[in-house]
């Protein structure tokens, strides 16, 4: 293994070898999609050296000073949240059934800690904010007051993957690396579309290390974010037709996105270098929503740790746009022009002109993508 | 002092801080314009920590194992070639003033080491290749066949820097990025004009760091280059019009071209370190000529050594160009597209269009730099 070391040192595997006959006989519970989420990513080692749901004493430590009891850096609570019924009916070293709401067990847990977030100070830590408005706070307040804490074995279920085909676990990506012969690998991670700034991004970072892993997110979104589906679906168009095949692999990152801003953008971070990543893309907004955050927030965020905790190495980059003077897609960084010069759409204006049935400029948005995204559009504007 | 350590720990500062009484008095020897950019170097610190010509001890090892006796990593060799007559006329610790053609002293060099390197097997081991075509082994077998080492105290010449207007020292150039406050510096480093390639691969590493350090040598390269004066003003005249002012220093480096290829990549890194950059462009063939090496050689070379001896990162790159299928620049690490679709035009082609007043398209090169060179092979075709 000449890759880089996962978070912690050593890459987590908690999926069941085989089927756990117990389950039959353990007290079932349902869970939401976003702690089912985190379970795919507890199980495959994603995020490592998580082996579970957070124990109070870990919680604590994450949420007031981003790091685990054992002194290593993470950012966000990973947190089974259950309601006041479900905690007073579970005793401290009972076994869990983790179920879908199909009655589908996803997971065992077995219950090492249960505790009371202080919920109403932990989201301003953890977000920065405790407005209602803010889609990771009111999820966070509305999941449930009390959390179960500790390890879980995940049960395999082939198929209930959200696109299993780009799914890959960690150990999948690295070995896909290893095969290809990389040694550094820079990933990006959006929630978003892909636009010709995101490929500029992309190919810059590509220009300086063997390979570009492509890792959007396809968990549990606010609602107003544009489908997993058509979003991968758009990414797969445009690799085909501008991307060298053996520079860039394309995966789906299914964990759930927080909003969380420069904390996620950690989390991003660090999750990325599991899957074998030695650099990351951390842009201007990375992982934020509204106003909550300052646009540099999450890269400043980086500078409070060593690069060594970090390990992964952060890509910094401004918004890119394409600049009729430079001719070419450049940065506030990189181009002298005025805004005259600058093609650049907002994307409430390109959600307008899509709707419309209007193609953004080729210096915007490949035509490949832009076809893909009007097929969704015409029938959103034909439901409206 | 926030930036990078120079190569070693310590800026060296050989420049004498008032007039040398002795000089007068003391033996004066001419000495050819290689030696006298390399005493501009060792003066000012960019040949950080080399504080005069090398002894025979710190020459053999540089030669065999790229280390100077202190085990430090250094790739080539720094010395003061002469002839037998002027060394049999010198003694061990003897001073002695070196002047150049006009008689005007440039240095005063206590002699410390008289020695004859073994030239014949040496320049293999220095530049792979002891074909006397190959331009620096010309140099290195006609400079010389005795070597006088030791440590010199430069005397400044105000005006005698070719430049002098961009001619930085390392001492300049860090406190102008600590002004900027910038914290990571990319040194690009060119004997050649430059064209939309170059501002590509320059901007792709600017993307990532705080400033660009666009550093072409200037000092005494093979009579077929581009001149130092035609180039600077090409340089100067893209960074007017498509580089913003607060991100780019041009400086001049006033050293002597080498052609050693990996080996000068690594004394080109290891100078930037020097100068302040944290990062370093190496592209394909940095620093060869003709085909006396393989085109990764000088970027393989960084791998026989650790990152931390090294100090400075290298970024890699390929060869650039405009592709129109993408519409836009790119490499083959970028562009999926044939050779159908990329602008590429060879040096020679491109010397033949300019000497027939024809501009290579604007996808190769910018108007405004185009203008610069056809100025100049006007003269030069009117003069065939």
């Amino acid at each position: 293994m000449t890759l880089i070391a996962p978070h912690g040192g050593t890459l987590v595997n908690r999926m069941a070898s085989r089927a756990i006959d117990e389950v039959s006989v353990l007290r079932k519970i349902q869970v939401d999609e976003i702690a089912l989420s985190d379970i795919r990513q507890i199980g495959m080692g994603a995020f490592s050296p998580l082996t579970g749901f957070m124990e109070e004493s870990d919680y604590r430590e994450v949420v007031e000073r981003m790091r685990l009891v054992s002194g290593l850096l993470w950012s966000l609570p990973v947190v089974l949240p259950v309601s006041q019924d479900i905690a007073s009916r579970t005793e401290l070293g009972e076994r869990l059934v983790l179920c879908d709401q199909h009655g589908v067990a996803h997971a065992v847990l077995t219950v090492n800690s249960i505790y009371r977030p202080n919920l109403h100070t932990d989201v301003s830590l953890i977000y920065g904010t405790n407005d209602m408005d803010h889609p990771g706070v009111n999820v966070t307040l509305h999941r449930g007051d009390i959390y179960l804490g500790g390890p879980v074995t995940v049960i395999p279920n082939p198929g209930a993957d959200p696109f299993s085909e780009y799914a890959h676990t960690p150990e999948e990506a690295r070995s896909y690396f290893e095969q290809r012969g990389w040694k550094t690998i820079v990933g990006f991670q959006t929630r978003n579309p892909i636009h010709r700034a995101h490929e500029y991004i992309q190919k810059c970072a590509l220009e300086t290390v063997d390979g570009l892993y492509i890792h959007p997110l396809v968990g549990p979104t606010k609602d107003d974010d544009v489908p997993a589906e058509l979003r991968m679906r758009a990414y797969h168009a445009v690799i085909h037709h501008y991307y060298p095949q053996g520079r860039v692999l394309l995966g789906a990152y299914t964990a759930a996105m927080r909003y969380a801003g420069p904390r996620e953008a950690i989390l991003h971070a660090l999750v990325r270098k599991n899957f074998g990543c030695t650099h990351f893309i951390v842009g201007r907004d990375h992982a934020g929503v509204g106003n909550y955050y300052g646009t540099y927030d999450a890269q400043h965020i980086f500078q409070s740790f060593t690069a060594e905790e970090i390990g992964i190495i952060p890509l910094f980059f401004e918004h890119a746009f394409y600049c009729t003077s430079c001719a070419g897609m450049a940065t506030t960084k990189t181009c002298p022009h005025g805004e005259q010069s600058r093609v650049i759409l907002s994307g409430t204006k390109v959600r307008s002109m899509l709707v419309q049935g209007m193609a953004p400029p080729p210096e915007f948005s490949r035509p490949e993508v832009v076809s893909v995204l009007m097929e969704f559009y015409e029938k959103f504007a034909a439901q409206v």
